[in-house]
């Protein structure tokens, strides 16, 4: 059995930098044509010059690889319409974090409500810059989703004119808002598709499966795989694949991310396959989102067909989800 | 500010076996008088045979510390009358273990219901030997323990003269549960009154504090802090203090369990003194047990003292609750 999928799109994605951009972005490059490059590095990115300078480290790392790093700029309240007007030539999106919610978010927004951003998020809505959200309190970690929701409904409300991506859902709470308000969309990773908290916790402590926001329940996993599998149009793949090095993921205090993006083909491919939707995986790993962000990929086509693979037990010193196991379906050829 | 406590019992303690006995067998022994010890070693303990030889190993491990190993059976559904009689006089209560449901708890009882467990509950309520149960299902993880509570409920009413220890409780519900039925009691660990799931998981994955049952939602703290402080006479402290080496907890997949024995007395002293509730530790650390368990100890006296310990970073390779950090109470004499 076979498939081609033409012109995947991650949109949302963690390259990093230094040396853990040189070992993932070519990683993320040769299966997928452009990517929605998140801005939390260290410190983030919030300048044009910033923007402008992670992008060609970006392109440096990817050599000739036909991919196109989607930039983003972290979200930062006092934002102007110039300078934004200006950004606007060099970036997909912007990206707002509640402080320290995630890993590096600690210059985040403190207070997210509508009457507090509006300055900001009028000039996005004018310029039409897409704005993708974290959206978790900093309440219980399995309740942090759901309580964001009424916070995404206020600024969906207030912001008519603003596309407004809710990132990485996880839960039901947050599948059932994205009907309620035009302007609302989502990307869903490959592992929350795939996992529970009980794959987390529930045996032993699984550290590579730790992430932010955290797996939920059963209905919750349930409800994000019905919407993947029949490909919502507002709904669009964003692998989150964020690697740590092996040393940070197996210690006294884990940092959180899944790093997926090398299988995520693959593993959507099965996953798909196992539902007997496959011919819903093209929306869903790229047609949907170059509708929603109308933005039109360079040509490139991945084959791929059901034949084990042997996951490697890491990438460099990144340990992949599946390490050292066998998924039923390999990438065959790249054009 | 000073406390004596007298014989501090530890109602559920795992001293495991071989070098980590060794290591671990004295720090118990040093503070408490005696000790609920857990029989899940590989392979379990379930002959009178295995019970003497254990107990032999405890003893030579913890030398002239004046130290009582309260010994256990680990409960299989086969057990006779005619052993049980014989066991009695070297067991002070029989540990249930729902099938695969902890560490070393693969050989336990895969379906526990009141019919099917009637032949070996009759003769132990007849005996008067006390059951201790692992209150969880194979559910969500979240919610095991919450299923768990019918099932205790309808051991209670089929067997009102057997003594059920409901241990290491960690929900609202089992502490409700506790006051339906006047043969319900509960231990209480330390770390589950200290910590919620968002400590193991809420920032970075903290695999020290990963336990089972897994800690819950802060109502659920609130609620064994309620019984704790009051020093509920049908409540009591069972460490569950569960030992494994740094290199099982720091991995790809840990172990579960939380190393508190060393330190127990001492975040209790200020846990309690915190609350303005001293004058109830020495209910709920020995008093409350040697009632439910009818068990007279030895004398031993702790003398503790508000005074800062910086907690080691490990013992031997096994790494503490607040490894290398400061706690405000410390042991200043042991008679």
């Amino acid at each position: 059995m076979q498939i081609t999928l033409k012109t995947p799109l991650d949109m949302h994605l963690h390259l990093r930098d230094h040396e853990m951009l040189q070992t993932v972005a070519p990683l993320s490059a040769e299966t997928f044509s452009a990517a929605i490059i998140m801005p939390n590095l260290v410190p983030p990115v919030t300048t044009i010059e910033e923007v402008i300078a992670y992008k060609e480290r970006i392109s440096k790392a990817t050599g000739n690889l036909n991919f196109d790093p989607l930039m983003t700029l972290f979200f930062k309240n006092d934002y102007s319409y110039d300078f934004l007007k200006q950004a606007k030539a060099h970036i997909t999106a912007i990206k707002l974090y509640p402080a320290g919610i995630t890993t590096n978010s600690e210059s985040g927004v403190s207070s997210i409500d509508s009457e507090n951003l509006r300055h900001t998020l009028e000039a996005m809505s004018e310029l039409e810059i897409p704005l993708c959200i974290h959206g978790e309190t900093d309440g219980f970690v399995m309740d942090r989703e759901k309580e964001f929701v009424p916070i995404y409904e206020d600024l969906a409300k207030n912001y008519p004119n603003l596309k407004i991506i809710m990132e990485h859902i996880t839960t039901k709470d947050s599948v059932e808002a994205l009907d309620r308000h035009p302007n609302l969309y989502a990307t869903i990773t490959l592992h929350h598709l795939l996992i529970t908290l009980d794959d987390v916790a529930g045996g032993m402590l699984k550290p590579h499966l730790f992430c932010k926001p955290i797996a939920k329940r059963y209905e919750d996993r349930e409800a994000l795989l019905k919407v993947a599998l029949e490909a919502h149009p507002k709904v669009m793949f964003g692998s989150d694949s964020a690697p740590h090095p092996q040393h940070a993921k197996e210690a006294c205090g884990c940092a959180a991310g899944v790093f997926t993006a090398p299988i995520a083909l693959q593993v959507l491919a099965e996953l798909f396959e196992t539902h007997n939707k496959l011919d819903n995986l093209q929306s869903f790993i790229s047609d949907n989102a170059q509708k929603i962000y109308h933005y039109t990929p360079s040509p490139k086509a991945v084959v791929l067909e059901k034949k084990p693979f042997t996951v490697p037990e890491t990438y460099d010193n990144v340990v992949p989800m599946y390490a050292g196991e066998e998924i039923a379906w390999s990438i065959t050829s790249l054009s």
